[in-house]
């Protein structure tokens, strides 16, 4: 039996018939093969018809249920951006974009580069009513804010109106003196920053050369952060994380996973998944459990583009897959939630599911994708129960009872 | 409708395939006729990749949740082995070992047999800080002990380290009064065993004979006994149990079952099958409801002995089932956990799981298998769910709402 297991988790990987989806069209011998050697079925990752977010999809497959341990994204993208956290911090996913008159013209400022972003974010970090605010940006346009005090509240309203339009007021959405607060403290850090953008001489000289000028800062996401036992503390396992995306690497991190760097890894369609590979097969000699995320599949379903879709998966099965293949370690590959090309969004769909490794009891599904996964020996379960799923697989289940 | 049932479970049923799993191997036509005309699924005892002990996996199946009704094995040896409990009782399961100079040499003594058990247990009860000890010997090296009183506390560790090695002390695993002064009591009760042991003329005797002394008792599996509801007041039936070993004698009275004596059957692979199916067939007479055990599938599981497995569940098949589907009740075979031959010992698999009986839908498997159940009609489920599925057959379940 061996004793380690890959969570491979290609992001937003479930899809509807169109006729035919991603997973359907695509070439992938590696996975059918896999497949066909091992155990199917299909995961509702919060429960049927449930449609998980990011971060809470990753969190239940890590087997930390969101209703226990999920309080807003925005600590995640924090320590996804190596910002030290504090119990009781509050933090923000964060946008550069720009506004005209109070208007926002455009919510990513042009998808500005990350190297811009960078220069935008001098003076963005200060002092607020006793309270120290930090700016990070993160990739292009990304960026996190982070509050870190006492007497913070999280339950308040985002300022990003995710749409264009009007900047939003930040506004309490729990009776608190916390919340009422930190909303304030917000609304104050909005003029602020928008002050420090607009004497910043990056954007003088983006609005010399046309360019659309970044200068707001919206946030979302608010979330408070606490501290929660690690995997090593509650499976008894080492574990690591390989991914590209910001979001990814903080879930990873907040869950107590050693983050490996990989060079060209970008969440991206062009990241580069041979080194993915490479870093997997690295990680697994001095860890237990090693976590692998791509993030185009579901970027491309955001976008709606099927046959990207389709190709992001032949990609992995090309040159993600056959390096995690021959560790022998037991490799689960799933999504965190369904991406359906024709909605452009996330979905309560299950996701495909496949468990490859020694001594697994066998069926027979030969091909991988939604439909035939149904039919699966793995049947139908919860995304809470794949960590007791794998931890037993690799021996490392413990007893309930005597 | 019939209106009775039995519940056979064969204990650590399921298993891996290396490259079949005993269930596959094994030659038996009458749980295959009875999976051809009834339905079949999977079960999930505790909940997926969980992984039951005897105890958790019995309640469960009799519709206990042990997150509820579970206070550790000890109460349930205790109750199998006819020592009456009131309500704060703390019990061990106990086991006559041979140690030299404070190092465990034999866990078990030599296996030895019941009758010297006996007569070593002599003086073995006694009074300790005003609490009442009763030790009674079960079978061969096996015994109980229960300690009568207020104010005690079972969450403390074993003096057995389930290994050869050094005694150990029995520590409070929870700071309480209570929990430390029972810890004290099972310390001062280990000298006062090993005291009297060694003056027992048994264990003189059998040194001169050159065999190992039981010089020790060790103990494990601490726990409370609380009163629960029983069977027939939470479902309104009458139940009884037929089995060989202690535990199950025991879970089984401590739902409120009716035990049936029942010459022969011993929970080992000698057990006489036909006299339990005998004694079930009797029993159905006077009761809704009986749970039927045979002990040695997961025995020979532990054993790694994935052939003799295999022969056992033919022999089950030859002398158990055909007395049981006789009687017209229905009859529902699976297991408490998976104790797959390659793992020597439990492990989270799903147990393969039939239901036979009076105007059953139907399902395509034919076959009484890990892999072919996977495909049937009652799909998979949890363990909790099992005496509701019982009792709706039976015609017996309440309603929820009107």
């Amino acid at each position: 039996m061996n004793k380690k297991a890959v969570l491979l988790i290609l992001d937003g990987l479930g899809d509807l018939p169109t006729p035919k989806t991603p997973l359907q069209m695509a070439k992938k011998p590696n996975m059918d093969k896999l497949s066909k050697q091992g155990m199917n079925g299909l995961i509702h990752v919060i429960a049927p018809g449930v449609k998980p977010g990011s971060d809470t999809g990753h969190l239940t497959l890590f087997g930390y249920e969101p209703w226990e341990y999920y309080k807003g994204r925005g600590p995640l993208e924090a320590l996804g951006a190596d910002i030290p956290l504090d119990e009781g911090d509050v933090a923000f996913r964060a946008n550069f974009a720009t506004v005209e008159g109070g208007i926002i013209k455009d919510r990513r400022a042009g998808r500005i580069d990350s190297e811009t972003a960078e220069k935008l974010s001098k003076k963005l970090s200060t002092r607020i009513r006793g309270v120290d605010l930090i700016f990070k940006s993160t990739f292009e346009h990304r960026g996190v804010l982070v509050l870190k005090g006492k007497n913070l509240g999280h339950r308040i309203s985002d300022t990003d109106p995710h749409t264009e339009g009007p900047v939003q007021k930040c506004r309490p959405l729990f009776e608190s003196d916390f919340e009422h607060r930190t909303a304030e403290i917000i609304n104050d850090y909005t003029k602020y920053a928008m002050k420090i953008l607009r004497e910043n001489s990056v954007n003088q000289e983006r609005k010399r050369k046309g360019l659309l000028p970044a200068n707001a800062l919206l946030v979302r996401g608010a979330g408070k952060y606490m501290q929660i036992p690690s995997m090593k503390e509650r499976f008894d396992i080492t574990s690591a994380c390989v991914a590209g995306g910001n979001l990814y690497k903080g879930c990873a991190k907040y869950v107590g996973m050693d983050i490996i760097s990989v060079p060209g890894a970008t969440g991206t369609k062009n990241t580069n998944l041979k080194a993915k590979a490479d870093a997997a097969v690295k990680a697994l000699k001095g860890h237990d459990f090693v976590f692998v995320h791509v993030k185009a599949t579901d970027s491309f379903g955001h976008d709606g583009k099927c046959k990207e879709k389709a190709k992001m998966i032949e990609k992995v099965d090309k040159d993600l897959i056959p390096g995690l293949a021959k560790t022998g370690a037991y490799l689960m590959i799933t999504g965190d939630h369904s991406t359906p090309c024709i909605r452009k969004g996330h979905s309560g769909h299950p996701v495909p599911v496949l468990l490859h490794g020694e001594n697994l009891r066998t069926d027979d599904v030969k091909k991988f994708d939604e439909i035939n996964c149904a039919k699966g020996g793995l049947g139908q379960f919860y995304g809470k129960d794949v960590m007791n799923i794998l931890l037993d697989s690799m021996g490392k289940s413990k007893y309930y009872g005597s």
